[in-house]
C-alpha cells in the first residue's frame, strides 16, 4: 500500500461527534477521544505529516493540536480547498497524494479533489457520495484512528506497533 | 415543494438530546450539534426566516442564536401557541405557512396548529401523534437539520448546495 | 389504577446515566434530562409528593431539586431504607403506598420494601430481580418520566395533560 | 474461583469512553461512571488492593482515586509493564496473580504478562487478541465493575453483597 504524503483532517464531526458544549459565561467545551491520538502516533512513526483544517477558531483546537504535536493547523477556514491547494504548492505534492477526512458540506470540495477521501459512517448522503472510503465509526468515536489504520494498511500498522513497543524500552521510570 | 414562510423550533430535546449539564457553582452547559448549523444556512440561502421558541431562559441559547444569526428568539415561554399567533399577525402569515419542530408537551398546541409539524424519533407517543413528520434522528443528533432538509425537499437542497459552493469562491484567505 | 401516596427516586443512574464529570479544579457536572421534569409536573398536578434520596451530597442535586420544586431531599444517605421508614412514620403512610425507582446496590433494600419498585433497563441483574417494574429506558434518558407515566397509568396521564393544557391559558405573555 | 492478589486498571477508555473534554481556558473534564465505584467497593470488601496505571497525569484522576480510596496511583506512565514489574517485587506477588484491564496499545505489554487480562468490548482487534477476557460493556459504561464481578465470580459477589447489606445497619442517620 502506497502511503499518502500528507494526511489532512476536519475536526468537528470527525474528532468529535459534532457536539459543542456552551455555558452561560461564553466558555465552550469540545469532547475529543483519546483513541484518535494513536492515529497521530502512527502517522508520526511513519513520518507522514498531519494537518488540521477547521471552520472553527478557538483555543480548544489550538491546544489539542499542540498537545498532539500537530504543526499544520488552519483555523477559521471558509474555503478549505484553497488551503489544501496552498499546501500542495508549498510542500510540492499533488492532490492525489493527500488523504483527507471530513464530514460536512464545507469538506465536499476537498473530498472531491484528493487521492483518498473519507468520512464517518454518520455523514450525510450528499457527503458520503464523494468519498472513496466510508468508515465504520461515527465522528468522535475513534473514526480518525480508523481512517489512519485503513489508509496505512495492515502491514504498516504492524510495523508501527513494533516500532512503538521497541520505543517503550527507552523509558526508565 | 412549497416552502414554508417561517420555520420555528424548540431547543431542548431538539437541538440537544434534552441533556442539561449543571455544576456546583450554578453554571450550566448545553450540548449543541454543529450539524444543525447547516440547517440554518440552508434556510438563510432560501430566505426562510428561522425562529426559536423555548421554555428555558439563559445566555447559552441567546449566544447560540446570535452566533447563528437567528433574530427571532423567544425565551422563557410558557404558552408557545400565543407566541406563534403573535408572529402570524406581525409577519402577516397564516399558521398553515409555518413549519415547527418540538418534542414535548409544551409543543403540542403549536404542533396541532401549524402547517408542517415535526418531532424527533424519540419524542413521546402523545407528542408524535400530533406530528405530520416524525423524523429519523434523535434530538441533539442533527434532527433540526434533517427537519430543514425534509421541509425544503431534495430539489431546493441541491439548489442551496450549489449556491453555497459558489459562495466559497468569494473567500480569499 | 390506585395512585401511590409518595414517589421516591434515586438520582445517579436514574436521573443521569451514572456519569460524573470532574475537572481539574474539583468542580463537578451532572447531566440531567429535561424530559424528566414533565414527570415531576405530572406528580404535582396529581398532588403526589416526590422525594429524592441519594448517596451523593452536593449543590448540583440541591439546585436541581429546588428548580423542580422538590421539597423532600435527602443527600449523603448510606442507609436509604432507614430514611424511607422515617418518611412513613412522619407522613403516616405504609411502605406499600410508596413507589421507588433506583438502579444500584444501595437501592435494593428499599426496592424490596416498597409497593412499587422500579429500575432502568440497564440496572444490574441483582438489582432488577427485586423490581416489580423494569422500565424500557436507560438512566439519564427519561426513565424517571417513564416511571411516573407507568405508575400513574394512561387514564391519569390523559387527565394531567388536560389539566396542563388548560393551565396554559393563564399565561399572557 | 481463586481471587487475584492485585487488580490493576487503566483509566481513559476503561473508566471513561475515551472522551476528553477540553475548554478554552485549558481546563479539562473526564466523565466517570458511578457504577464503577461498586467495583472498587467489592474489591475492598474482599481485601483485594486496586491500583491505577495511566499515561495521563492530572488532578482529575488524582481526585477520583482519592475519593474512591485507591492508594496505588501511577500517573504519566509511558512504560506500564515496568510499573507492574515493580509492584510485583514490592508486594512479593507474581504476574500470574494480577488481573489487569486496559483498552489500548500502551496496555498490550501488561495484558500479555498478567494472569487475567481484560478489555472493553470496543477495544481494537489488536488489543483484544491479547486478552483472556473480552467484556460485554464499553469503556465508561461500567466495564470496570463488570471486570471485577467477572474476576471475583458469582459466589464472591453474593458474599460481598451480604457483607455490604450487613454494614448498612451501622449507619444511624
Amino acid at each position: 500500500m502506497t502511503l499518502p504524503k500528507l494526511i489532512l483532517t476536519d475536526i468537528d464531526g470527525v474528532w468529535t461527534d459534532g457536539g459543542m458544549y456552551y455555558d452561560n459565561t461564553g466558555n465552550e467545551f469540545k469532547k475529543y477521544n483519546t483513541s484518535d491520538s494513536a492515529g497521530i502516533l502512527f502517522c508520526r512513526l511513519l513520518a507522514i505529516p498531519v494537518g488540521i483544517i477547521t471552520g472553527e477558531k478557538n483555543d480548544i483546537v489550538k491546544n489539542r493540536a499542540q498537545k498532539l504535536g500537530i504543526d499544520l493547523l488552519f483555523m477559521g477556514i471558509k474555503n478549505k480547498l484553497q488551503v489544501v491547494e496552498g499546501l500542495c504548492s508549498k510542500l510540492n505534492i499533488s492532490m492525489s497524494e493527500i488523504a483527507y477526512i471530513g464530514d460536512d458540506i464545507n469538506d465536499i470540495q476537498v473530498l472531491k479533489a484528493v487521492g483518498i477521501s473519507a468520512c464517518p459512517v454518520n455523514a450525510s448522503t450528499y457527503v458520503k457520495k464523494h468519498c472513496s472510503l466510508v468508515l465504520n465509526r461515527e465522528g468522535g468515536n475513534g473514526v480518525f484512528r480508523e481512517f489512519v489504520e485503513k489508509v496505512i494498511g495492515d502491514e504498516h500498522l504492524e510495523k508501527v506497533l513494533d516500532i512503538y513497543f521497541d520505543s517503550l524500552d527507552e523509558f526508565n521510570q
